[in-house]
């Protein structure tokens, strides 16, 4: 854990928030900023900074965001209208926060390209 | 493999392409329309339709799929600079291919919302 960190916060419960999801290694959240009807953040527990400082050791927790945000995207009922998964990664993948996490917007159709 | 796959086509060499990554499990290869001065779709090899149709049988190779997306970021040289990563799943999400694909964009900022 980081201490300075939100997303470590918010995960250890040092921040309150509303889970979508809670296991071992991954906490879901809503996103502050919404910029769909359903936007969701999904993170390891662990600080990882971001994609990009991932390891070997980190794929099976990385594979377990995406499948995540797809068990929410069905429990939110967007998973035939569909959605998008996104995860920015240094200043021209816009990332604001420097814990990895796995966007999830649906409920409105999402443009092309991705920003 | 699904013989009316245009991904399983290219996966299996039927169509060529440019491999910029080829294992066992994951290739990659150049997105035909880029919307970024890079702009790399990473794929199974396995025919799955989307992230909704993944079961947990193929949360590793969904961390493969991003863990070579930071790999080949690293090659291109956009670590630093940054960039996007995307996966589509249906109607909303702008899905064009039903094969699971995962967007590599960088070389340029990715505005937000990302579509």
């Amino acid at each position: 854990m980081d201490t300075s960190c939100i997303f470590c916060k918010i995960a250890s419960g040092a921040i309150p928030a509303t889970f979508l999801h809670e296991d071992d290694a991954v906490v879901a959240f809503g996103d502050l900023n919404p910029q769909a009807p359903h936007h969701v953040l999904i993170i390891p527990r662990e600080h990882v900074v971001s994609l990009a400082s991932a390891t070997d050791g980190h794929t099976e927790v990385l594979g377990r965001l995406l499948r995540v945000a797809a068990e929410i995207a069905e429990r939110l009922g967007v998973t035939d209208s569909g959605y998008r998964t996104v995860i920015n990664t240094g200043p021209d993948g816009g990332q604001s926060v420097f814990h990895l996490h796995v966007h999830l917007l649906g409920g409105r159709p999402l443009a092309w390209p991705p920003g």
